[in-house]
């Protein structure tokens, strides 16, 4: 029995899958082709190499091509999958003018995404990106938009998500003026609530100008370089017009699932590669992993495409392991724990949406140290609570120590927690550390108090 | 009948259980007879109102005679109990020289402890401690210990546990030239395990001595005060004498439990009262919370007895509540969830003594960011699981950011979290917060791989 590994791509999923996979079988081949020119690199670091915060782009690689050498992976760059034979179990390679033909037992798709672009007028030429226009997915894009900046002038950013917000954060750190431009009403729509997501927006308008129920809807260029986004209200159809010297577009992104597709691997309602809790895909012996790929939330059980890096390590070691012959199935879902920083803010969420669920929510303001303790910053809890069984399913901090306060929560959820039981947990408590009763605690204390007075 | 409630004691269990008293009923009457001078305030502040992080010891008062007031709630200060009587349900205090009589319907005993002081000889003059010679309690305590610091001049602490050193550090930015002594054979026993001590251990040598190993035996004094503390090698009976200007007892605390003895509470093996998780003593109607109790633990169901902030607050909120006819019930035991920071080191530890249970540890040193990004620094964990159902029941962390960390698995432990599903957990991700797989995470998997050799 053929026992030979093929991964395809070599972000943080597939590189992971190569690590696990070796570590549980010391003696197939495995193999990585990966279409860039880089080994695994931490993409979600190129917003902190643009602002200098990381001093290279070299840095960002996790692991060398030395590294994949010496436990004997073959990792080969440059090298596009031109087609994958799945009845002989065969992947056809391209790199440079030579074609590779490579047999495999198991396979890893870990294809990844690319940059969703929007509709807005004028914004490429010959189907490429105006000059001055960027997106960000990978170091060469980093690159791009590092040499493009310059001190005093203005940049705009399209989308205020996590990594549009990273952006700004970094081309604000290099001396530009910037802008952002968010078509819902709020910054940050997919991780936190509006009145949450305010917290950290009025801290932002200190350094940075947002226009949120704004869409793009067209560029100027002068000399073939942008220097002007024009802008509509979604609510009064107001226009407007921003003079820029760059425009980042940072709108999501979308799966790259042809291969996958052309062999007949299910995708899922989302568009992303359907695959279930040992990463496997509907085609045998093939796995997917990471940004190419959707599974269901632990609480709802409806998909959600993977977007995030832990999730992607989590479904590398997974595939990985199982690819090898091992056996890891991952939690019955995905909890969907983010995190990010901007503007020394911290902020955090978990869980599904809450949208369209019968919750109970319950929010608290309060300091993350005791009040008699100087030095303590504010940070702010909301807590969901599913209405019939007091369970908590999804939570938001933004703050100080956002991060991990929500892990306790990501515990909570996994293990199926009611509120009325970790609204009594045991934090850690030290006067310089944190309070007696956390923000934690008093977040559930006030659902509690809601769901008592509804029965 | 009767619905007035009295509470002995005005400490963080006292206070809260007052407030939450109030709360639960907004009309029968609530007394508090508190011995001291100050109404509730953060006794685990108190080494920091010493270094001077807290201005001023008055800063330390967490709710003030006039919130107790406002609050409908009766304190009287400077009030001591003399008796119980139990039968009729009545209180006898004394004031000045007032006599106090008041009638309950329900009692709540958080009569609190007091410092536990070793045997050394000439330590006490007519059986009050030398001048030179401290313990630290109360405000009043620590007022004098502030007042007998003298920059450059030698201070020598008696207890290595959380409290010793975190009073070792205050004296340290005073100017102090710090030496401690600890009995065991490595400081924070109660807290940590050798190896994880250790690194505290290291950083604390940087800036005090530390004789572990090493008992006090005598101190000698001159012109009345205190001016050599004498040591002895408890493994070679070695002596050495030790110039000091004062000298702290920290080793411990032992209950105030006369007054519920007298009535007939139980009192458990550890000589603390011993209550159920509604807070209840043996005796109708009473309660007892904080300091002069002990519960048992969650894993082990074994008696300990109850010396930290954050339980003796979630016991006041239950005897409070249940005092004024609600009915709170606490988990099945506690967690003993406990942090503290020293020389800007933080330490947190969760779950029972793990010395004579059948467990499999796994510990991980790693950074608490991704090692690409600047300013990631040194994390510790180490996990304690069942052998036999590889449940998580304690967990020890040391460096950048351990409480909160701490807190996930107090969670885990509180819901029977698998170390199995605890690995897979989800935790926050994002370049300037946590690597994708925290250190967390990684001590789990040292722990898996190692129950799954035994199986």
């Amino acid at each position: 029995m053929n026992k030979d590994i093929i991964i395809i791509g070599c972000g943080a999923s597939g590189g992971t899958a190569a690590q696990f996979a070796r570590k549980t079988d010391r003696k197939s081949s495995i193999t990585i082709f990966e279409k860039g020119k880089y080994p695994q690199y931490s993409k979600c670091g190129l917003p902190y190499a643009i602002s200098g915060i990381i001093t290279s782009f070299e840095n960002l690689i996790e692991f060398s091509a030395e590294w994949f050498k010496n436990a004997k992976i073959d990792l080969l760059l440059d090298t596009t999958v031109e087609k994958i034979d799945k009845d002989n179990q065969i992947v056809i390679a391209k790199k440079s003018n030579e074609i590779i033909e490579k047999t495999y037992g198991s396979l890893i798709l870990a294809t990844g995404a690319m940059p969703l672009v929007p509709e807005i007028k004028n914004l490429k030429k010959n189907n490429v990106l105006n000059s001055g226009v960027f997106t960000l997915r990978t170091i060469d894009d980093a690159r791009k938009i590092s040499s493009s900046i310059i001190k005093g002038k203005n940049a705009t950013i399209v989308g205020a998500g996590l990594i549009g917000l990273e952006i700004a954060e970094s081309l604000f750190k290099k001396g530009m003026n910037v802008t952002i431009i968010e078509a819902l009403p709020y910054i940050l729509p997919n991780t936190l609530n509006k009145d949450m997501a305010d917290i950290v927006f009025k801290e932002l308008l200190k350094n940075i100008e947002i226009f949120t129920n704004h869409i793009a809807t067209k560029i100027k260029t002068e000399n073939e370089k942008i220097s002007e986004v024009s802008i509509k209200n979604n609510e009064n159809g107001n226009e407007k017009n921003i003079v820029t010297d760059i425009l980042v577009i940072a709108t999501g992104s979308k799966p790259e699932v042809s291969l996958a597709k052309n062999i007949g691997c299910k995708i899922g309602n989302t568009g992303y590669i359907s695959v279930n809790n040992k990463c496997e895909t509907s085609v045998k012996n093939i796995y997917a992993i990471g940004d190419c790929t959707e599974f269901y939330d632990f609480v709802t059980k409806k998909s959600v495409c993977i977007g995030l890096g832990s999730i992607a390590v989590r479904q590398g070691i997974t595939a990985g392991i199982n690819a090898a012959g091992g056996n890891y199935i991952l939690p019955d879902g995905v909890l969907q724990t983010c995190t990010s920083e901007f503007f020394g803010i911290e902020i955090a969420s978990v869980g599904p949406s809450v949208k369209d669920l019968p919750v109970v929510s319950g929010r608290f303001n309060g300091l993350s140290l005791p009040n008699y303790f100087p030095g303590g910053k504010p940070i702010s809890i909301k807590v969901f609570v599913d209405e019939k069984t007091g369970k908590i399913i999804s939570a938001q901090a933004v703050g100080d120590r956002a991060a991990k306060r929500i892990d306790t929560f990501a515990c909570a959820i996994l293990s199926g927690m009611n509120v009325e039981t970790f609204k009594k947990l045991e934090t850690a408590y030290a006067p310089p550390i944190a309070p007696t009763l956390d923000a934690e605690i008093l977040a559930c204390d006030v659902v509690s108090m809601k769901l008592n007075r509804l029965r």
